[in-house]
């Protein structure tokens, strides 16, 4: 492999002869070689707009001549388009503050610039990475501008995600309104209730998800572009400050505003912690409704086998015909990992020092993904489970009539005492409810009947008048 | 100690004779014997004031005799008031769902009220815990409801001390507008700043925590009540369910309202979850400047001494003088109560089950104290350590004028790499850099001097011109 | 109140006439008035050993006259005996590295050995809480010494704890290992197991968790002692340094060595996160085991319903006769807590800087609560619950024979692609899984029968040969 | 691209008609779509080496043909030399259990077996996935066992990398011995101490990390292979049972043990805990040691500037000659990330259900890399930070001759209560510490020199005699 030479600070360096990173990844590669996870890739669509944006400002101010600025903006586009994206070759966990990333990202348009201007990778005169594509800019800035933008970018589909859940709850929600059941609390029957009932239930809390998901985006959109190092804007035109943001709107279609407070949006991360919450918020609902989902459908046979979800792949390498919850089991798994994750920003946020979180790309490295897996997850059980479930009316019917919460609406007529001390004498003596009712004479077998219909039962408020 | 007997479906049990508590909580005691945290007082007003407008309510629609529901109305406002509180025999490690709460709440207002009506504790016959205390309610829709109640009790006194936090560090941003000083980004002397600057980031991030806890609030207020065990109602007469709202928002003065899918209310925790998070992130905007706060007032001589916190105690048991940042320390260690307090939180909404979240009572055992310790240490902060910090201005100026920022305004001059080359010259020598600037002959002494204005450098959008 | 005046570096402070705290708690009680926990009574007691042996070594080495040692020393053993807790008046969250506690106890154990020597609370000249008590001392070597020893005391109960557990559990692997059951794998029927088998795979569990915390005692007997501030042992006689040891190890009689470096002693907190870590896997196991609890003895009749769990308290204040596995679900929210705390532990270890770690009274408040409700709650677990869990071998049965777990016996025979065939039809037809196979003429009824001896099935290695 | 089809109980499905995966891989990959996490690539390598352990056992005992076995030997090995690793196509994140990975190592072996027997992929008869490879098998044992094993081959490079940080530390220990520093306790100047004590502690604690991770390795060493579905074996050959295990400590060269209760150890994940518990501690102790080395070296002025790390990169795009302390900042996130990772392992291992914890492919997403990338981490921090520190003498030096820490000293021989009223005096007035305590006559200026040699401080139990 040819290379060509660069040099920084520490000395020179051999580069390969058609990279288009340089020597400040270079180096950084060599010092953060601790895992093969990369920079996500939303982190650098959005912070080669950021650079785009930067480019057309400071053209627009006569700070960078029209020709290098096109290149770079060229260049930046094709980045933001998916392309070059194995040239940025420092992964995610990094030294502080991003700076690697950035200077990745300088290195990568400068010298893709350069080819477009007809000249070769490391030909620094014509564009150089810090000089021109880092015009006007900081790490510090651009940075955690660039991971808001990202962030917004993975919030909507997670949003969207939860409405395609929501909707596909409330199918069944429908589907299932006349399956009356046995409701049960700390896993012991209680009262009736119908299946349908139990998916509406799950479908608010996702309705409410969704609408904090949605909700959060605003607070993502001050960004502190254009306050360079520590939030004073030093080095950057005050034409700069105030016009690049407007850029970066125009190019991401994205509602972003300056925070008037450059130097708080340098130094403060507690946004991500306030995002991150709301995720983990989700991942906690759908461990909430992953788990219903595995204890109504256990069985077949020796569970509660209420509901039968989809095949979707043989269960077992041993036992043959079993079938297990697995899409369920993959998004419990997957919104555990969300919880930690969530962990991971808090102790990143709270870590942040003087001017400046260090941390942010372990926020990154974390809250990204957490938004992307958790709404790919979200899909998958929307597709694959949730809307191929199937209701077991039988068992649900048989269970209904053997519960004991019978007594429970037994107490609206004779009170919590007796009703207690006749439901003891069911469970001791293994007889059923109706029998041991009649028996004590309270009601007749018609009163009875009467008083246990179950489908009013599911109804606000029945008392059994 | 005279005793009366009580008993249950399990058999009889001896109470001591003047106990507001009865059979119900005493069986818990025995069972949950655990800990010696008790209920927070907050859960128990909350819970007393759900009882009142369940009993008002009953009495309204003609289901609670009036002398008996008066009783149990006063009884409620004593406990509300603070009274009685030591037979609250319960504590906040118990079974599931806080039964073993609301039943003691039953049986302390049942006996009270029937004490207030002549009778002695243990009387049943006059007022019952369960059929008159508890008439249309379930512990599945009162408990729920009382920790919504008391968490948003809790919430408004922290949104307050955040708002006494956030003036008191803008007083601070005033008074410390003159004092330019070095800041910094990981630690390394980055660009000038000034103190007040500083003071003014932390008053930003801590508006916003004030905002979300404000207007969270709104979250908490659809409350279950009336949903009885699973949420369908059962066993509360319609009107019941339709009026006991509005007497709860009379007397909590508290703009609730009825979830409009009482199952949901009954089983989902995500609102807790969301509230926590929100707690959590004020937590960390608080280890943040609690941090600074011990960085910037390190020394007092061999360390960064840029303020000095006031002295609130002796320091060490040994080192005659030394004064700690003692206050930081103790808002340090809250808050890192407070993130795990808000992993219990997530633990114990994930793992409802069903028709119900029977680990609320983790809940209301990490969440309101978290908010309550988190307000109180707020305050203090303030009042003991924000108000009575002094700048040094001397030791702000003195670093300021060594430190190697300067190359970052010669940049905007020279560019990147030649100002890059000169500080390294500078670091290796450990010569002053103005001298190795000026031997470069780039700028005149003059032309230095006036690039070198800091306090220029700490306005937006300085570039040195 | 009459008061007595004390003076600090600060000034003076009136104080209650016969308090045994003096000037340095009660500026701490102020600055810290954040929440009701108090330092726990283990480490007062321990803290209080720590100043006998240190009061014990100073008039062995003749720093300490006789008769203000000897009253120092039995103040001190009444305070270790439970005298006086009251006079602690610090709570658990408080400034950096616990030396408010330090304090604390300085003058309690001053005022009652001047009391004990004829003197009136703050004769300071008679006994000085600095100059006596502290003598050759620093928080910074008493209090992790102090915690350590706190931490060994509770270690023992909690192991203790887990052997009572481990053995109430295998009485239930005997009891129930005639049971034949269908064994369970991600909540779906999958091959024949014993009720006894399963108690015995949790008994295993709990018998590593007693092993681990019985092994992890070692780690906290080297103590700092003799450190004083930093680790070097400045101001400490060097004979006091070699001797203190060893009267702390009469004294508390325990296997207590001195750390060979004072100063790592002094700073890290390791040996905390890792005895906090295996607390937390006792809590993972008792999660895991509680879960299972409530899952087996879901129902009574809509669910699993394989064993009851005894009776311990009427379960609903609304449905008359339900009775909820209160047990596992108080164990399940105390082994949430501890998970969360072990987080708590976690943060304040990472957080120590340079010579001390200032965070130690955070782990304090949460290792040994955490160690100790966790023994607590094992303790009931055991004596409330599992001792008097009774199998339902009948449900047992009757789920075994309609499983689908047969086909895996039939796969050793007839291989898995034509078992798994045959599973399908019978879960598409709803016909028992023995119609199938009879029909499909691969065995006849006579060699079915034999090959589903389902006891046999549950022994080691069955093929069904 | 040309396809096979094969087919499953659900149905037929296009394969590339080269691919060694087979359709129970290929529908888990529809399935499980969520992210581009792959399986640990230790993980596809245990488990390898447990299939080549299960085919040679199947041969010995004579249930697998000869060509057969030694076919699906060679396969095993090949992809426990990292061959053919694309070919797992199933990610991290996927239904419970693992079965999806095993299935999809089934596949793998039996294609490449087939080819090595001269047939094409999907040849099944030739070679089965599930009758050849997985015979006696169960994802329930081998991939628990599996885990375990890529869990030992991880645990040995991350004991060696912390005796090499330990060693490295030492280096410093001698190297710094003779730096005389001012110890600070809660950033306060407290007292003496060398930067060569400073290394030592922090050598001391990662040696205890290193004596921790080497000792634990003996707890995964027990495994279930042989226990197949839920431990029963059923199934599996006795012989088959007895023998396998010496099989695959023969091929990893790791003194494994058969868990004398294979049901244990199917379903209990405590010991994954416990690994992860001291992890984390490993963890914890780098992110003091980071943090430390972020403070000793901050500045390069205006810090506290006792260190000079090695320059890796240029610091900022914006700053130039800025050098960061990158390494200890990569530290810090990888270590918090293994903070979040054994969160994620502690919440997987308590959803274990019954049987089976089918949540263990979330243990091994977190729990291997979290092992590796911390191994690495630190063997970057070795060679790139640790080893290149150098002392700034002189900086140590003027901080100690100003620090108010000789009081301290002063106290040993003038009592605190005076030594502190001196203290007092020099902070008020900021006169240097000598000439106070000369100006009220306690010393000689002599007997003071005396007093104030620092270097006698700061050995074991200096009290200024």
């Amino acid at each position: 492999m040819k290379h060509r030479k660069e040099h920084d600070l520490l000395g020179e360096m051999a580069i390969p002869v058609d990279a288009y990173y340089g020597i400040h990844a270079a180096r950084a590669a060599e010092n953060f070689h601790v895992s093969n996870i990369p920079i996500h890739k939303e982190l650098i669509v959005a912070l080669a707009l950021v650079k785009q944006a930067a480019a057309r400002t400071n053209m627009q101010i006569g700070r960078l001549p029209q020709d290098v600025g096109d290149a770079v903006c060229r260049a930046a586009m094709e980045v933001a388009n998916g392309y070059y994206h194995d040239q940025f070759i420092v992964g995610a966990f990094q030294g502080g503050a991003g700076t690697s990333t950035n200077m990745n990202m300088n290195e990568v348009l400068a010298n893709r610039a350069i080819e477009l201007l007809g000249g070769w990778p490391g030909d620094y005169g014509l564009v150089h990475p810090l000089e021109h594509v880092n015009l006007s800019q900081s790490t510090n800035d651009v940075y955690p501008t660039a991971l808001r933008v990202a962030a917004i970018r993975l919030l909507l589909p997670l949003s969207e995600a939860c409405a395609v859940l929501q909707g596909a709850l409330q199918e069944k929600e429908a589907e299932f309104a006349g399956i009356v059941k046995v409701g049960r609390t700390q896993l012991q029957e209680a009262i009736p209730i119908t299946l349908g009932q139990e998916f509406a239930a799950y479908a608010e809390a996702v309705a409410r998800d969704r609408w904090r998901l949605y909700k959060v985006e605003e607070r993502l959109r001050q960004i502190n572009l254009g306050g360079t190092a520590v939030g004073t804007g030093l080095g950057a035109d005050k034409r700069f400050i105030y016009r690049v943001v407007e850029q970066l709107r125009v190019l991401t279609g994205i509602g972003l505003a300056r925070n008037e407070n450059l130097i708080d949006g340098t130094q403060n991360a507690d946004v991500f912690v306030e995002v991150s919450g709301l995720v983990k918020a989700a991942a906690v609902t759908l461990l909430k409704i992953s788990g219903d989902l595995i204890l109504l459908s256990s069985g077949p046979r020796a569970g509660f086998g209420e509901i039968t979800l989809p095949q979707l792949q043989a269960g077992s390498s041993i036992m043959p015909g079993k079938i297990n919850p697995v899409l369920p089991e993959m998004v419990t798994q997957v919104a555990y990992q969300v919880m930690a994750q969530d962990l991971a920003v808090s102790m990143a946020a709270q870590a942040g020092q003087l001017e400046l979180n260090a941390f942010l790309p372990l926020v990154a490295a974390n809250l990204l993904p957490a938004m992307e897996t958790l709404a790919k997850a979200i899909r998958l059980l929307v597709e694959k489970c949730i809307r191929g479930i199937r209701a077991n009316a039988e068992k649900c019917r048989e269970y209904l009539q053997n519960s004991t919460g019978i007594f429970t609406l037994l107490a609206t007529r004779i009170g919590y005492e007796r009703a207690s001390e006749l439901a003891r004498q069911t469970l001791l003596t293994e007889r059923s409810a109706r029998d041991i009712i009649l028996e004590a004479g309270i009601l007749t077998e018609e009163e009875l009947e009467k008083l246990l219909t179950m489908e009013k039962a599911t109804k606000t408020g029945y008392t059994g008048e």
